[in-house]
Formats: structure tokens, sequence, C-alpha cells
């Protein structure tokens, strides 16, 4: 055994290597300390040197003490290993790739599993009817144990949904809906509780703002929520800022994934260094910590152990890989996942959306005028450069932005095949598909404006009260 | 200027210093690889070190890359480095003194103020009474910014007490009450609201426990606490696990205060390292943030700016020091401090108190036969090997712990004066003196237990529940 490390260590992350090399190197500097006789010295020090070339191995790096490997996720596209990686973590989203994040590759990478049509087809019979065209077009397209909570749903045992959002700024763009859209159907179809965190603390650690600012736009954030027309009476909206100070349940939980989490483990896990804030450094836990029932004793009852699912983007799922980590050694159940893939910027799918570039997307605060604008100016084309090369060679419905976006918002799955062959076909032209798509987006912001022009007040302040919701635990 | 770098340095603490070489490390590259003309780099790199030689004369050390130095109040007593030093952090009191630690050197180091004649004497005037013998006697020794809340106090401006504990344990030792005792009557003579946080959190990040042992502890400690006769009507109790979730002020807080503080600077303050849980690394701030009034909105009114004086232990200062240079970045008024010295063990001055050694120290729950007892058995004696050498040279009051504990709980000055002089000179034997301990510990211990009887657990319910006190805001 001691001699052959290699039998075990390949299913070891980076950082658990990290650690084994670690120990290992302690373990030699005690045994020739302590003087130990040659030959076991030898065998440690033989081992030392095979845990040292499995994680180069694996991380394509020189093994350094006291510096652990960042699990950043760099996955190479292309040919070329420099210049075609995509950077996803839950700060940066960064591909070459005018296709935008290669999202097999992703899947493997984080270890999560694809949305197959196997499973499709089991979320369709256990609900009854025809799953969220998010599900059907690989919009939400990876997934953590789904199975269990489909086993959960069809034995009758209860779970609930918990998604969120980092409240940076006042305007919401319309990719910030998505996982509210889609959250929102399955709260529908499984008829479950809901509970929605926003990371106003978060925010006022990161940016230059104060705790105020920070809170205000929650609260303004939470009237774009609300405005998608969640059921008050299964849902429950909370800032942390205000629920931290309301919830001995939900402190305790975060506390417990503080204990069991150390600094080298989130220096792999989200980069942070020795100069940042401790608040950074410990604010992983209060995202993790709404993956547990506990969290919420007024809506469960105080109940344990209720499994969670999390809808939410793919760049979300480094802080709750971690919450998975943890889950067992607080006896609690390991959350759920479904992951979506990221809503692209007007200018293309290199980058992911960015709430604080106007034009970056459409905003729910824009005008039919802005919105025309917007598509017309900045919606990135894959059409040709004349007229006849169009009509001749066709669109590249693959970078076209348009596209990607009716992709997300049209809901008629007819239609969309339509206008992507005649868009291939060069029959349809850049400036028809491009109404398509203002004719689509405007109506939906309009709506959706109109909806949040009837929240009131004193509907936000009822969705953000802990208290017992629509079910029985 | 560039040239003349120790102009201002000699103020600056190690880890100041340790950033300001960092920071003239980057710009000596940043220079050298922006290709700047050579007598700009010149310059750089004679005010490095310039630095590195300030930083090794201040410290001790070389200057070492990402290894900030340790604020760990190594202080020498004697004359060899290696062996005589003080060790003083929240988690450790060690020196090789019999004496104890060096109080007037850790004033220097710690950079606090000696408790003198003329304070004591302000204090005399200002509450128009004799000040406690823990002031007269160096019991509590040092302070920081005592002048100010004198200020505040002689002009009817209003301030508060905060004090705490670490409840680890069922049981706490009579060097327990110290705090306590010295808090109640500065509440009595000053009539000010007084807080008491109990770090239950801190308890399970830090030992093996779980959260509800830890909570519990704290409510038996409360008990202990409230035995000391605190006015119910002017005194909040609080368990941070349940506090932390009943008030959003407090949170607000710690968060501040965790926005403003970094890795290096907790490594450099607590001796943190990677390994550490991020529960560990962020807790600083949840002891930092009862030092705000704005933590406690139902006493204070939701008012801010009210000066907090904190009555401690020495070894309590680092957290205070941390909470005293975030403070005006966030805006809130620096707590003022009193210090106090160590309570020795039994076996003498050389270390603190610990609770899990039951020989080390009288317990609360002691009966008068196990007081007898330990004190017979274990309390180091300053007296000489037989009669006749006692008769001859006399005992030595400096290192006997008998003597050590009657300044702590004899109050008649006169009494203790007469039985110092008749031990140093020998007319009092060893024998005899622990006699007198006895006789002075038996029946304080007792009246403890009677009071702490009487404490029922509607009056700990009463006592943590978050409210108005008798004082207007």
């Amino acid at each position: 055994m001691a001699d052959s490390p290699n039998c075990d260590l390949k299913s070891l992350s980076p950082l658990q290597l990290f650690e084994r090399v670690t120990e290992q190197g302690e373990k030699v500097r005690a045994l020739k300390a302590g003087k130990a006789p040659k030959d076991e010295i030898d065998a440690a020090v033989r081992m030392l040197l095979s845990l040292k070339l499995s994680y180069k191995t694996t991380t394509g790096q020189d093994y350094q003490a006291g510096l652990p490997p960042k699990d950043l996720i760099l996955i190479n596209n292309g040919t070329t290993k420099e210049e075609d990686e995509d950077l996803v973590d839950p700060w940066n989203v960064q591909t070459s790739n005018a296709k935008g994040v290669d999202y097999d590759k992703l899947i493997v990478r984080f270890g999560s599993s694809k949305i197959d049509t196997d499973l499709i087809n089991r979320i369709e019979r256990a609900i009854g009817q025809k799953p969220h065209h998010f599900l059907r077009r690989g919009i939400f397209f990876s997934h953590r144990d789904m199975d269990q909570v489909l086993d959960a749903y069809e034995n009758k045992k209860p779970f609930y949904l918990y998604t969120g959002r980092g409240p940076s700024s006042q305007a919401m763009h319309v990719g910030h809906l998505i996982p509210f859209m889609f959250t929102k159907w399955l709260q529908e179809v499984f008829d479950v509780p809901l509970v929605i965190q926003l990371t106003d603390d978060e925010k006022y650690l990161w940016k230059d703002m104060t705790i105020d600012k920070a809170y205000e736009y929650a609260r303004e954030n939470a009237k774009d929520i609300i405005a998608c027309g969640f059921d008050i009476n299964k849902t429950f909206i909370f800032s942390d800022l205000d629920y931290l100070g309301t919830s001995a349940g939900f402190y305790k939980n975060i506390v417990k994934v503080q204990k069991h989490v150390t600094f080298n483990q989130v220096k792999g896990i989200f980069g942070f260094t020795d100069s940042d804030c401790i608040g950074k450094i410990s604010f992983p836990a209060i995202q993790a910590a709404p993956s547990f029932s506990s969290s919420f004793p007024q809506i469960f009852n105080g109940k344990e152990n209720i499994q969670c699912l999390i809808p939410c983007a793919i760049d979300q799922d480094p802080y709750f890989r971690m919450t998975r980590d943890v889950a067992p050694r607080i006896g609690q159940p390991k959350p759920a996942l479904l992951h979506s893939v990221f809503f692209p910027a007007l200018q293309g799918a290199q980058t992911k959306m960015s709430a604080s570039d106007p034009n970056s997307s459409i905003f729910l605060t824009d005008t039919p005028k802005q919105i025309k604008t917007k598509i017309n100016k900045h919606a990135f084309s894959g059409g040709r450069d004349t007229i006849e090369e169009h009509r001749k060679y066709g669109g590249n419905c693959d970078v076209d932005v348009s596209i990607m976006y009716l992709t997300f918002f049209l809901e008629d799955d007819d239609r969309l095949e339509q206008l992507k062959q005649a868009y291939t076909s060069g029959e349809l032209l850049t400036g028809e598909l491009k109404k398509v798509l203002i004719e689509t987006m405007q109506p939906l912001v309009a709506a959706h404006q109109e909806r949040r022009k009837q929240v009131t007040d004193e509907m936000v302040k009822q969705f953000m009260t802990p208290r017992k919701l629509a079910f029985e635990f």
C-alpha cells in the first residue's frame, strides 16, 4: 500500500491531493526529526515523490508548500491551451468562443450530470405535463441529484426550492429573470415552498456601497422578483441583513458550515487571498445555509432534513459543491441542483451579462424604443456582410444573439424552429430576425413593468416577513 | 521624503510596517517591469531596504513576503531572550516568572495606559466614594481612554458597559468572577446600562462541542453571572447563538467590522493560519460588534455613537485593539477599556487559570471541604522549607498564591497589610496564612452558591430577553 499511492488518487480533487502531499511532507519531516530507521524514511520519501507527481499530473503545476491549487475550472475549449480557455466562477465568466462556454466540458470538470432526455421524460411523467422550454432547449442543462428529488416527490415526501440573487443595482436585466421564471414554473408544477435569498450583505462586502444602499437594492429587486408572479402563500423572500437578525436557526446553520470549512478550502474554491476581508472569507457559509430546512423553522415547523432543490446559473455551483461537501458532516441532506447556462450579452456569448453596462442587455426598465434601438444597434448578428451573401450562404444561428435570446424567450417551439431554418437558409434576413426579437421582447418587458407597478410596499413587506407558508410540516 | 522613511515609522505597528514593506516591494517590481529610469528604481530600492531594516528593528525578525508578523506580544522578562518570554493572547498566557506576567512591559508593548494614582483619584472625585479595591490594588492596572469616559460622565453624557465570557464548561472558578465583580461595582457607581456577551458560538467553533451544548453552557454560566447580583432592570445578558438571530442591528455591525478587517490582519493579531476554519477567522468581528451601541437598538433606542467601556482581562485586548482600529472607519466611537491582570492558578502565577483542571483553582461549585483541601494541598507557598528558616528569613509574598488570592478577595485593606507584613517577617506561618485564605473563600463561595440557588429559569429568561432597560435614550 505505502509504495503504490496512485491506486486511489485518481478520484481525489486537486485540493485533496494538495492536502495529502502536505501531510506526507510533514510525516517525512517528523520521521527525519525523530531519527526513524532509514528504510522507513525512504519509503515515506518515495510516497511523497509519488504524491507530488500525481499532483502535477492532475493540476499541471508543481506542488508548492502553502499554496493550494485554485479550483477555478479552467476549461480548454480549443486546440491551443493558452488562448482558448473558459473561466467560470461566481464573479467571472469568460470564454473566447463566440458560441459561448463549452457546457459539456463544464459538466465533466464540475462533476455534475447532464440533464438528458431520460431525465426530462421522467420529469414529464412525474408532473403530468410538458416540461418547461428551458429544460427542452437545454437552457437548464446540468443537475446534481435531481433523481433523488423525483424519488422523494413520487413517494410523496416533501422538498423545497431555494434560489437567490445578489442585489447589485436597482435595474435588473432580462437575463436575471431566467432562474426566477424557471423557479416559478417548478413551484407551480411541484407545488412546494420556495425561499429566495437576497445577498445584500455580499454586495456590501464586495462593492463600494453602504449597508443601507445594499438593503435598498434588495427591496427594489424583491419587487422585480415578486413581479414574476410568485405565490405569496408559498414563497418567502429574505434579505440576509434582515433575516440573519430574525432567525436563530439560520445563524446556527451558518456557524455550523463555518466550523467545517477552512480558509485553505475557500482559497481553493473561490480564489480568496490573505488580503481579502474576513467578511468575504466567511460569506460562502451564508449562501450555503438556506440549503438546510432548519434555517427556516417558521416554514418547516423546526423540521430538519427536508430535501432542498436549487435552480441557479452554473457559476453559482462552487458555493453548493462546498455546501454538499459539508452537509453530511453536519448531519444534513445534500441540496440537489439544476444548473442553467449563462445569459449572453447583446454583444455576443463571449461574456456573461453585466448589470453595469446599460447596452449589454435589455433592462426591465427599458422603454419599447430603447429595446428597439439596443437590439438593432448592439445585438450581435450571425448574418452575412451583404444581402447577396446572406441569401446565398445563410446566417449562423450558433453565434447569432437574436436567435439565442429567442431561444430563451419565444415559447412557441414551431415558430422558433421555422425562424432558425429560414435564417440558416438565408431566406430570413438579419433585420427581419431582429424585428421578431423586438416584437417578442417589447410586450414581455411591458407586461413585467405592468406587473411590477402592481407590487406594493405592503406586498414586499408580506413576502419578506418570516412566517408559515401554505404547507403543513 | 522618499529617502528618509524612518521619520514616521517609529509609530507604526509591526503589521503596518509589514504592509509598508510589501507595498514598497510591489512598487519596485512595477518600476523594474515598466523599465523606469535607473535613479527612480534605485531610490525605491533604497526605501525598500530602509523599510526592511525598520521592520527587523521593530520585530526582531527578517521580513518574509506573505508572512505577516505575529502580534502575540512576546515580552522579554529577563536577560536571555529564549527562556524568559511572556506569551499573552486570547488563548494563551504563559510566563516563566513565578511573580506572573510583567504587566508594566505589557502596557508598553500593547500601547495602553497605566491606571495611575491620578486616574484613581479622578474616579474617586467623579463617583464621590472610595474606588474598588481592584483599582486600589492594581488588579485593574491598565486602560484605554478612561479619561474620555470620565469626561462624558462629568458632562452628563451617557455611556454603557460591555463585558463577556466564553462559556466553555458548566463550572466557573472564582477567577471568572473578577471581571463581573468589578463590572457590577462600575454599574452601581456610574448607574449605566450593561451588556454581557456569552460567546457560545466561539466555544462551538474552537472546541469539540455541539451547538446545543455550547448554548446550554451559556445558560448555565448566565446563572453564575446573575448570582453576582446584577440589576435585572439595567443588564442585558445574551448568547451570540440566540441574539444574532434576534437583532438586525447586531449583524449589521458584525458585517461592517468584517468588511474592514483582512485575513492578513487577523493572522497578525490572533495567529490564525490557512488551516483554520472560516468561522474562527471571522469570529473577532462578533466580539467587536457589542462595542457599538447600534448593536442594541432595543436598549439605546436606535442611537449610535454612545460611548462603550469594556472591563476585561488584558488577554482580551487584541480583540478590542482591532475594534478600535476599525471603529473610526465605520463611523463609530472607539470603545474605552479597563484591563485586569490574570487570576493565578493555585499552583502559581506562571499560568492562567484553566477551567479544565479541577485542582487549578477554587470552583464555584466546591464544598467547604474541597476548598480547604485544595488550598492546603495545592496553593503554591512563598514560605520557607522549615519553620526555623521561615521564622528567620520570612515568607515571599511576591510568589505566594494565598497572598495573591487574598489580594483579590479580602476587602479589608488593613488586615491584608498586616498579613503581608507578618508573613514577610516570618511571624505568620504558611499554614496560618492558608487558614485565613480558607476562611475567606469558604463563606464567599457559599454565599455565591446561595445566591445562585435563587436564580430561576424565569430570571435567566428575563435577563436574556432583548428589551428596553431602565434608561432613557
